[in-house]
């Protein structure tokens, strides 16, 4: 098992591994004393590993209470939000238990939010059953739900009290969902580390999950310090996601993440290069997009993606902030003003 | 005007002076940088002052957007939040923005929550218009919306940049809601002030409301300061709470909540007096409500308000934290057990 140290403001650990879920009450009893703890979990991960994570729980000395909402990201909705609040006070919970989510990124940012805003916030332990979900989500302290308006336009930062990524889960995931996590991946070698990147591109990150996952967690964690409201340097992590998120709300979500991710990625490149900011790397980014059987262009066209994109979260007044690369490895932020933001799209999603 | 400076983590002022409301825009504009504020107001409330308050952010350099909702406790609820927080979002505001609240707790439990949320949280400024509001929800930092299953068990602790209070405001406020606030005073004056107690059982604390407001606004600041998580001495604040709230519920808040509060501060005066634990003030409290005109009997019986109680956030684990009293002006925070919170209830109920 590797054990990656966070030390936010109230430190915790990410622990990897595989098989460790079976473990996760007796990890969790390191950092709290048993309590009531409603586990937060969608109906495709809760069949597959509840009942484990429930008699670990139990065995621990914990109370626990399961809730379970229909898989999707249709359910990251203030309403399934609603009803796990209600679950929670129905169970019985007071501001001296916690809440646990079992699954991939939609448990852990809708758990999470659950669990910020319960009386005020509770604490949160996160088991991510998905690549990524452990490479990204289950780091950084953001939750949120989505509105039709937006994705993650609702939501709190609220950093969970430990982490337990058993990489055996991995193994139940689709090649769509895998490539997610990849895509992931891919953004976190490009922007801080250039091993991670060349790793991608070699069949060597699937071989050995649990050195893939703490590269990550590496990463994501050099950019969450000191920057835990998202002001900073953390802007970056939103490499590829401006425009991905566009595309993947323009999409239904009929994109998955990864997928509108990695078109944010190829576009985002394109448009650096045709602007003359940062290093040109687009082809390298399109053979590790291709490797990991990604896609990199966009269903949509500029008019529709630069509207929804305005909306998007990341606009602080009249400038946009995007992530840009100095080399592969090496991200900088570039604010763009509006009339640049717009060219940025134009040239980004036309070939 | 009179200016109370709140040291928290990221400390701001409460302002309180009659016809304030006017100077609003030029008061926030000392604290911010004109940019898009959502004004979350009531439909009573609004269109008394909503246009003197949005014409001086506009004439401050403020793009005011009001949302205004239906007036009355049932709209402190997740459906009206939701709409709040699309509605910030359709208007354009962008995470460099603020939210404005005018009215009275609901305003500002619920306008509070909306912009802790917005986006992971924008800063919010808080006009009080109810005296209640001004001497107790305005400082402290607590934002919630309620459930059918409880009152503010969805919410956050988020900071307001300012309070600007108007005691011009209080005028259109009816004998109820004017005892609502007198009822939290009261309470102030009975855990910190004796000098406040006082005040409240003569007419002078009506005659001088800047004073009233800012004797208030102090006790609240002392509490508040050090525990901004309410995890200590603020539980304090809770007196006649735990039991108010209960009662609040039970009459489907067609008790006021400063009613419900006198009508547990009562009970759990009485009920410390049976149990032996703090000095016998019953009396005191009991002029003093009816100076105000606030009600000191339950309408409803010891087992009800105990089932309710018990759901009540301010039980952790298998002990209940109360407020008593060891002298006019001196609370305590007495630990119970389940077993002697039964008898807390049945006693403080019975005459």
């Amino acid at each position: 098992m590797r054990t990656v140290d966070i030390p936010v403001q109230t430190p915790y650990q990410v622990r990897i591994g595989k098989g460790i879920l079976a473990r996760g009450g007796e990890l969790l009893h390191l950092v709290h004393a048993p309590c009531a703890a409603a586990v937060i979990s969608d109906s495709n991960v809760f069949p597959l590993y509840g009942p484990t994570l429930l008699e670990g729980l139990e065995k621990a000395g914990f109370r626990a209470f399961p809730f379970v909402f229909p898989a999707g990201e249709e359910s990251k909705n203030l309403e399934v939000f609603g009803r796990a609040e209600a679950f929670m006070i129905r169970s019985g919970l007071t501001r001296a238990d916690l809440a646990v989510t079992l699954g991939g990124g939609v448990a852990g940012d809708l758990g999470g939010f659950a669990a910020a805003c319960f009386q005020r916030g509770i604490p949160f332990v996160q088991f991510p059953t998905s690549l990524l979900c452990a490479v990204d989500a289950s780091v950084g302290g953001k939750t949120a739900v989505d509105l039709p308006e937006g994705k993650n336009m609702v939501g709190a930062f609220h950093q969970p009290s430990l982490v337990v990524c058993d990489t055996g889960c991995f193994a139940t995931l689709d090649s769509l969902r895998f490539a997610d996590g990849a895509a992931e991946s891919i953004k976190h070698g490009l922007i801080a580390d250039p091993k991670l990147f060349d790793r991608m591109l070699s069949p060597a990150w699937r071989e050995d999950l649990e050195e893939t996952v703490e590269m990550n967690v590496l990463v994501k964690r050099s950019f969450v310090l000191g920057d835990e409201k998202d002001r900073g340097m953390r802007q970056l992590l939103n490499f590829g996601h401006t425009l991905g998120h566009a595309v993947e709300s323009l999409s239904d979500y009929r994109l998955s993440h990864g997928q509108a991710v990695a078109i944010g990625m190829a576009a985002e490149a394109r448009a650096a290069r045709k602007m003359g900011f940062g290093k040109v790397h687009e082809k390298e980014i399109l053979a590790a997009l291709r490797a990991c059987g990604l896609p990199s262009q966009s269903p949509f066209g500029a008019e529709e993606i630069l509207e929804k994109a305005l909306r998007d979260k990341k606009r602080a007044g009249n400038t946009l902030t995007v992530g840009a690369l100095a080399d592969i490895g090496q991200g900088f932020l570039k604010k763009l003003t509006l009339e640049e933001f717009d060219a940025f799209v134009r040239l980004g999603v036309e070939a």
